[in-house]
């Protein structure tokens, strides 16, 4: 394997392309579009148009001219095709936190003989955080249970469940929970199935309504290219939209420019937004949603399977008796979009790789994790980032004292 | 009176050179800036630099390089100056609705005694939504008890109140409450107060530490400038920052990147926040609300006084026997920055209007809504809009059939 074989890989994939459409700086490698997804060149115009004609120009008219007011139910339905949901059942709104709030709030008063909420202890914090804070509020004995590995989920399920979350794809090992066969196991319990799809929309096929989800959440700024802080999205299953949401606002109201005293809520997703949504926000999420559909699920899975594989290959053979571990699934299906390392020093290491110019993420205590997002991560790209990353260790180039000192990192 | 005194009005205004601050179309006069404030011309420019070098550049480095994870509370400390709370006590975050949610809640548990929630029956009615949705969610007795009006306030006072929520300056009449008497009528009953202050910040002198306010929350697209559907702001004095809150998301989280299983509230307003921050919306936000930092709020006031007094004396000289009534406070002093103006026909007049270059708001069922906007609203504007409104009257020109079309409006 050379890294002509590199080049030749990026010159068949049919993927090529939309490299192009994309903003990225000179030199630098980026395997962490799974925190935040890169600008796709098309988003400084929409948002320059958005802001200088829509809002300078139309001003409060743009809420009914130019679409404003059906905002999250478009990009909504527009996540719903990357996701597997047929129209009418996902709002791009507020932020995943948010959403996870009201979908475990409906998913208890849907149940309300049960008390417990099923979870991962390495479920990405904000989840299990929301959950705490929902436990607390509600009192009368509701309660987290939260289980080690999957293999633990059966066992954690009984009749006193009301709701599991879980995270498709783990946000630190990549681990792909079977989706399918988890919510009819949760259902087969009498239990109602969240996923948090955060690590998983536009990385991988996904077939929510299929599977029989009840609900899902996920992030616009990841794979979805929608922009730091970009808005979250939320899928309700049609059979659970009359449900009842505790954050009843407006936006969720049956006739919001009505101003109706009482809340009467609205038929359908709409029920489940809340404030006022950012049209800036919404508008850059939509242009990077807009470019994925251009995209093949397919090709994209095909390729992100064959770029991780390429990186664990040339791992092994560069970095060969370097006390990197693979922290991830070794079985190639049971992975999302990314591949852990383990090592102590994963720090320093990481801080060592994005000064050579090759950007993944540290997550604490000790992963280095890399992210492919086959839209515009090349082959040569996998190869380059896995020729830094044996310098970097054989050379001891992470012993630096500037890669030491330990900062906030996200 | 004549224009040319109005044009004086201008040359002599203290806070003209704003208005080259702002994108306005040109011919149109906007008096809706209560509803949608205005584009700041810096505005384009901040979210291009943004978007092209902190997002498309500096990628997931710019969450430190660039401050990306200070924004809520920088952008909050901007708007405190604006509302008179001292620093580490507002954070921009979230919508007002979500915002209303957190304090009401906090409310509720700081006053385990007590299940009245107190509001106005012509609040703003995101506010009621909310109330309600969380009054069915917590279940337990609690209440929404509506006043109809200021005077019955001291009468819905008890002690079953756990707290008053209000808006300072009603949306639809433009009546100011007094804040800081009202807040110390509530604190004298043993309850707690939340400000709405959706149609102050930014339009009139505001000293919400002062006041003794306990929580307050308002809206960034009126008068702070902040675009479609900005980020809202949270005030939590910090007497109550330990109060837990519901929507404990992650950046609520002591330490947000250490990716703890268990949620440890943060210290101080940070608590307060909930999921990652929309980094483009709260760029934009703090040009405009930069850019009222400019200005002295003694003059946006004097100066809004004026306008509101110009605009009467011109609709009673110049719209006599019109059928229009005055929907606001005659008192100045009792009014927000705002004259609303009922007739029967609001609705075909405002689109009459609205076709003739001049943009104010309808408000159902028979409500004209002008506001002021001093930053940018020029006595000219005034006097133009009030010749529009007499012609459009006087020749019945809202009587043409488009006019009469009810279409959705916000």
């Amino acid at each position: 394997m050379k890294r002509e074989d590199c080049e030749a890989l990026d010159r068949e994939d049919p993927l090529r392309p939309f490299r192009e459409q994309f903003e990225l700086p000179a030199g630098l490698i980026y395997l962490d579009g799974n925190s935040l997804g890169a600008l796709p060149r098309a988003t400084a115009a929409r948002l320059a148009e958005v802001t200088r004609r829509e809002w300078g120009q139309d001003l409060i008219g743009s809420w009914n001219r130019n679409g404003w007011v059906d905002i999250p139910q478009r990009v909504g339905d527009k996540i719903g095709r990357l996701i597997g949901a047929a129209p009418g059942q996902t709002v791009a709104a507020d932020s995943t936190s948010i959403n996870v709030y009201k979908a475990l709030s409906a998913a208890l008063k849907l149940q309300p003989q049960r008390r417990v909420i099923v979870s991962e202890r390495g479920n990405f914090p904000t989840d299990l955080y929301i959950a705490e804070g929902l436990i607390a509020q509600l009192g009368g004995g509701y309660q987290l249970r939260l289980i080690d590995s999957p293999e633990d989920l059966p066992a954690a399920l009984d009749a006193s469940v009301a709701v599991v979350m879980l995270t498709h794809v783990n946000y630190r090992s990549g681990r792909l929970w079977d989706l399918a066969a988890t919510t009819q196991a949760v259902h087969g319990a009498g239990a109602l199935m969240l996923w948090d799809l955060a690590h998983s929309a536009g990385a991988v096929p996904l077939a929510v309504d299929d599977a029989g989800a009840d609900f899902a959440v996920g992030c616009g700024y990841k794979y979805l290219n929608g922009g730091p802080g970009a808005p979250a999205f939320l899928y309700v299953a049609q059979r659970h939209q009359h449900a009842a949401t505790p954050l009843s606002g407006w936006f969720g109201h049956a006739a919001p420019f009505a101003f109706e005293t009482g809340y009467r809520p609205a038929e359908g997703i709409a029920r489940w937004l809340c404030g006022t949504p950012s049209v800036l926000a919404m508008s850059a999420l939509e242009v990077g949603v807009d470019l994925l559909l251009e995209a093949s699920m397919a090709q994209l899975r095909a390729k992100s399977l064959r770029q991780c594989e390429l990186f664990l290959f040339l791992v092994a053979s560069q970095c060969k008796d370097c006390g990197l571990q693979l922290a991830s699934p070794s079985d190639a299906a049971r992975r999302g979009s990314q591949i852990c390392l383990s090592h102590e020093q994963a720090w320093p290491i990481m801080q060592a790789l994005i000064a050579q110019g090759v950007v993944g993420d540290f997550r604490a205590p000790d992963v280095l994790r890399f992210g492919f997002t086959p839209l515009y991560t090349r082959y040569c790209d996998v190869w380059d980032a896995v020729a830094v990353l044996s310098r970097v260790m054989r050379q001891e180039i992470w012993r630096r004292p500037e890669y030491q000192t330990r900062l906030v990192v996200t």
